[in-house]
């Protein structure tokens, strides 16, 4: 088992911000990473279909036979991780508690105001508030939803970056005013947003829940001793446009990802 | 059969455009719309998934009777019409055609220059240019993929319009200038966006997809003796988020849509 490899999915292509900090932490691991490229995005659609299309996702990981699964969307890790870890034995890792811990950490030594930008779904679940409230006292959370920053990152405009920044001061200005001191960007496309982000926030940390995600699988495996440095091999699956896939992966990572499988996700249940 | 309600469906709630068209039209005809807001947007999809999509529409709407489909998605009309039409016996009536000849009738009596803007699956397909280089002479047609174009309209911004007329100067600022007679809108959202891309092609006609293919529909029906005024009845489906569909419509259409059924759109093949 712990020569298995980690599985990693994501409704489509922001979860490989995360599969490039798996490389970093852990190079000789083996991965298996699955974008749902044929029923994304999932951050507008009703928290019923995301436990669907995720729990279609992971039944398609644990078929590869992977070791522990992170779950690369910030939209699944607020709505489904629950129905997930509850439907297998294998560690499950989201980006919501890893996430929200490293912004408390940064929130308690400044001013206790943590900022939540995500999906609408993820915004709406209300996942941040509830685990942040039961651990931590003193915080104060306020959350945006930015729907427009996914299609914003998929569909990288010429020469965007007024654009970018003009949608960016439209959902954030105002709550930019109110200082926090932490920004979870709880969406793992949005840290391809970082240079209109920084600037907006320039006083705040903004926490990339990719990496933060990434950090904990590895201190998941290390405690449940599932650590196993194999070939270092990555594969990569989508369900739709493997095309596609490959012209747009060095957006969202710079290793050169040479091939991918087209597979048949609704096959997975 | 004549009795039985038009179908119309559409990736989401774009095609509500073309229902109030056929409201417009033919007041007293019953219809039935589906919307594939569980795997919405098409237009970036690959072109198999695309076709895989719209037969499983198709099949549900059979599945309720209809006597004749209006593809109300630009995306569908470009990509998967010959599949569709090859699979039933009813009329399958797409945005193409009609709004092709629309075009080329403005075109012809002006510069002979049409542009089409849609989404990128509907602009890689090259239909409209088969069809009018096979059935008109001296037409010059351009196109121009505008795939921010549906997220826009489908998550409007609070005061978005110097955004929405960046966004379109960024992908039609250049065309513009080359004039074109005629605008095909070949994507039934576009028309949510007649201000600004008025304001860009204020010497060009629009050319809004959903209206020609409700007037071509009116016109099948007519010669196929299928036309039954009944009791103006309309039915919505949706394969994700009825409240939201009831929350959003307005934004499509001026009727007061009271209920909406949400439907597994995966049992239908």
């Amino acid at each position: 088992m712990k020569n298995n490899a980690i599985g990693v999915f994501d409704s489509g292509l922001g979860g490989l911000t995360a599969v490039s900090k798996l490389h970093e932490l852990l190079p000789e691991e083996n991965i298996i990473y699955f974008g749902d490229t044929a029923r994304l995005p999932y951050g507008t659609r009703s928290r019923q279909t995301i436990v669907r299309y995720a729990k279609s996702d992971l039944a398609f990981l644990v078929s590869k036979g992977v070791k522990a699964v992170l779950v690369a969307c910030g939209t699944v890790s607020s709505n489904a991780i629950n129905e997930l870890q509850a439907s297998t034995d294998i560690p499950i890792v989201g980006v919501v508690e890893a996430s929200a811990d490293r912004a408390c950490e940064v929130a308690m030594s400044g001013n206790g105001k943590v900022l939540l930008i995500g999906t609408s779904a993820t915004v709406g679940s209300k996942k941040y508030e509830e685990y942040i409230n039961s651990k931590y006292r003193g915080i104060e959370i306020i959350s945006k939803a930015c729907p427009m920053f996914v299609p914003l990152v998929e569909n990288k405009l010429r020469c965007g970056y007024s654009i970018k920044r003009m949608i960016a001061a439209e959902y954030l200005l105002e709550i930019a005013a109110q200082k926090p001191d932490a920004v979870i960007l709880g969406c793992t496309h949005y840290i391809l947003l970082a240079d209109v982000l920084k600037e907006l926030f320039y006083r705040s940390v903004l926490i990339d829940s990719g990496e933060e995600a990434a950090k904990r699988m590895k201190k998941t495996l290390e405690t449940d001793g599932l650590i196993s440095p194999t070939e270092g091999k990555t594969e990569y699956y989508v369900s739709d446009g493997s095309e596609e896939f490959l012209g747009k992966a060095s957006v969202f990572m710079q290793d050169d990802i040479k091939s991918v499988e087209l597979i048949d996700i609704e096959n997975y249940n």
